[in-house]
């Protein structure tokens, strides 16, 4: 495509800016007076909700129910499991005035709520027929973070978090794997953005897990963004928490806990898989706007047709609109790319003397020419499942383009320099390795997989016996 | 019926106890270590989550977009409307601290979000061509109330706000209409409670309005319940929020708001409304069980039926279970009872002999018999209406006997005293005589209604010219 919308800075030009462009012209999220937190636009709000359908109905289709927990947290109850209070304290923000009156205990505003689900479990659960408890939540979180970016890393965000609790510790690791399974899912199948997934490093792992599980995806930059993750707690809050059930032999025992959680972050990853240099490219099963009609002309016989097709698609069920307005069709073609609308539907006085319309696609650009007796319906619902799979595979083609297998740290350090994207290196299991990949533009592991062939047998670093084969990147 | 479920107080007996009764028997709440802030718990967020889907249904039928707006508001911003802030601030609570840091200017966290849509459109509002801007959110709120309980009044809630601006006064007073005409038919539709819907008295407005508008339901006993509100709010917040448009005639102008929201409350509403001694009674448009298929006997043949119906009911899109745990029928009727699905299909061996079933109705606990050769998703569907139906007309029925007509003090007090109600009375509209009637057990003014035929001419309390019929009520 050689015409590029001037209002958004060049993808090349700056990544960062061009990000931010496009969050804001395409009326995604606006800046707010608050420091850190973003005003989420009807656009934003509206990809957001499909977000949450499709999440919402795989986890109930697994069995899981919604529940909603207070926001506040009292400082005493942060305090009982010592990592996780060691790894959030920091971020928290305390309410410590209500109304005109100074609280006896600051209440912290929730970073994420496993002392309140634990807190509750511990006075619900007694016996193994209560089990297994799986629930979620959609709410919104807060971490008091220095550095912000809309959708990104927000002192505010909104997220959903499972919160799971199982008789034996297998039950609680299947349910771990099967809710990052589900991510993953997700991931490629909605968002069209392929991931790897893997454990985190003990360096890296969620304050108070005893590990986690994570999808990864990598950005048209090539700097990694953690997407989703999946805990498994074992008994480490069972125990603190004194949540007890009575087992099938009669004896009291603490049970095993998941979490899982993502969030408008997934926006973000959106945005910088797909977007390109005139905007937004959304994801047809995500997209709340899946097809526009813009007449190029002011005949009423142009603007009865485009509202006839108008009636076709949406009762098939595709979310279409007609742009009728006074804008140039130059121009208005411009809105709907900067905004991300799949297909647009062409329609002038030729078109309609030829009997026909013209279908253009976001992802390509590419335009088609469709008779009106041909059934459209069928016709966008191709397109839109063709523009699903290129979307799906065009990124999975740059992130194979884009990962590397290293066996020198040097070789690592240039890739990362020049042309950063996920490294594959061998690694020891020792932190003092890990660590020295943080001295190349902050890279860290992102995940350990063991479905795929090592590479190696020594470690990258330090050249001992590797046991791990490792996903390195620098991380939003 | 005569059977009362032992387990929670009765309704005559101890209205308040049996309320909280079924809200944690029932599991729609569990209290939470924070004071004022409740645990929705699954069956409680599904009904929410039904609600939440109605209701957003409508708003969207009707033009309205959903954003989320930051949850904290800098306590400059919420100064900005003198009698807003006079209203609210008494309630907020405040965030002072982030990390181990004080903040430089304290954050409010919302109590509702006026200051904040404000804020936004100030940015965001240039032109006519920019309006109307139709926009709601789903979130939680925070009022730093000193009493509270359950649903009814809490320090966090759940609720929608809606907030509106439009080019025209005309526009933005249709829009408040509108909402208000919508929560109404919500209300009668969807939740079975019969409203009353009219004009709060200047003492009772929203703080910050031009007037508001609301809607009263009756609790079974007696007690009235604000709930829903639509506000009108002219230009007093656009002139302090300096929101500026350009009109047609090419003049900046500041635009004409509204806003509206209705909350969790709703569910208290539906229990204090529909509740029985047995429990929970759900109306069949908001029940997330709409159908408990209860086998009466352990053989598999009588299993197997029941596993038939369940795909049967499912398939036709009827939410339906089947209990077919240890615990004997009638523990099982009780626990469905008080859970409050509308509809339970008992079936036995013999039943399974005669190829029929038993539908045991929740609103008037009558069973009657359906053979299986009758299209059993039809008397489902047949008997579900009905019970929707006649749970609005009991609950109308009931309003009619506990609302009263009055035209002098003494009679409100003594049915105030004894058997609480509306009380329908004529008043001046001096503040005086309103607040005569709170000396009466706190009655207040629920609402002016203009759509009802005036009963006397005469102030109630001065004798002086009436000038509004109100309905007056003792409220939670």
């Amino acid at each position: 495509m050689d015409i590029k919308n001037k209002s958004i800075t060049s993808r090349e030009d700056d990544f960062a800016k061009w990000y931010t462009d496009i969050v804001t012209k395409a009326e995604m999220a606006a800046y707010s007076k608050i420091k850190g937190s973003i005003i989420i636009e009807p656009r934003g709000y509206a990809v957001w909700e499909n977000i949450q359908r499709g999440l919402d109905k795989m986890f109930k289709d697994t069995g899981h129910e919604n529940v909603y927990m207070p926001m506040l947290i009292p400082e005493s109850l942060l305090q009982k499991e010592a990592n996780h209070v060691e790894g959030f304290a920091p971020e928290v923000a305390w309410v410590t005035k209500g109304g005109n009156n100074d609280l006896e205990e600051k209440l912290g505003l929730r970073p994420t709520s496993e002392v309140l689900f634990c807190d509750y479990y511990s006075s619900k659960i007694q016996s193994y027929r209560d089990l297994p408890k799986l629930y979620n939540q959609w709410c919104n979180v807060f971490r008091w973070e220095k550095e912000t970016r809309p959708f990104l890393r927000g002192r505010e965000f909104l997220w959903q978090e499972g919160h799971t609790v199982h008789e034996t510790s297998k039950e609680a690791e299947e349910e771990t794997h099967r809710m990052l399974n589900i991510y993953k899912t997700f991931f490629e199948e909605y968002l069209a953005i392929p991931v790897i997934t893997g454990r985190k490093t003990e360096k890296e792992k969620f304050a108070g897990a005893d590990y986690t599980l994570t999808v990864e995806a990598l950005m048209y930059n090539g700097i990694s963004l953690q997407s989703a993750t999946s805990h498994y707690f074992g008994q480490r809050f069972s125990i603190p928490f004194d949540i007890k059930f009575l087992n099938r032999n009669g004896e009291y025992e603490n049970p095993y806990q998941t979490s899982w959680g993502t969030s408008t972050r997934m926006i973000a990853a959106i945005i910088m898989v797909h977007g390109d240099d005139n905007g937004l490219v959304l994801p047809p099963r995500i997209a709340p706007t899946k097809v526009v009609i813009v007449p190029i002309s002011k005949s009423e016989e142009v603007k009865n047709k485009a509202y006839e097709l108008l009636n076709n698609l949406k009762d098939a069920g595709i979310s279409t609109i007609v742009d009728d307005s006074e804008k140039s069709p130059g121009f208005r073609y411009a809105e709907h790319e900067m905004n991300g609308v799949p297909i647009r539907i062409e329609l002038g006085p030729r078109d309609l003397e030829k009997n026909q319309v013209v279908l253009a696609r976001r992802d390509t650009y590419k335009k088609s020419i469709v008779p009106l007796e041909a059934n459209l319906v069928n016709e966008v619902n191709t397109l839109l499942d063709d523009i699903q799979k290129n979307m799906y595979e065009t990124a999975k083609a740059r992130n194979a383009e884009k990962t590397y297998e290293c066996t020198q740290l040097d070789e690592v350090a240039e890739i990362m320099e020049n042309r950063p994207g996920f490294v594959k290196a061998m690694w020891c299991g020792e932190e003092e390795c890990e660590m020295k990949f943080k001295e190349i533009r902050g890279t860290k592991s992102r995940c350990i997989v063991d479905n795929e062939k090592p590479i190696d047998d020594k470690c990258i670093c330090c050249k001992k016996e590797a046991k791990h084969l490792v996903y390195w990147g620098i991380q939003y």
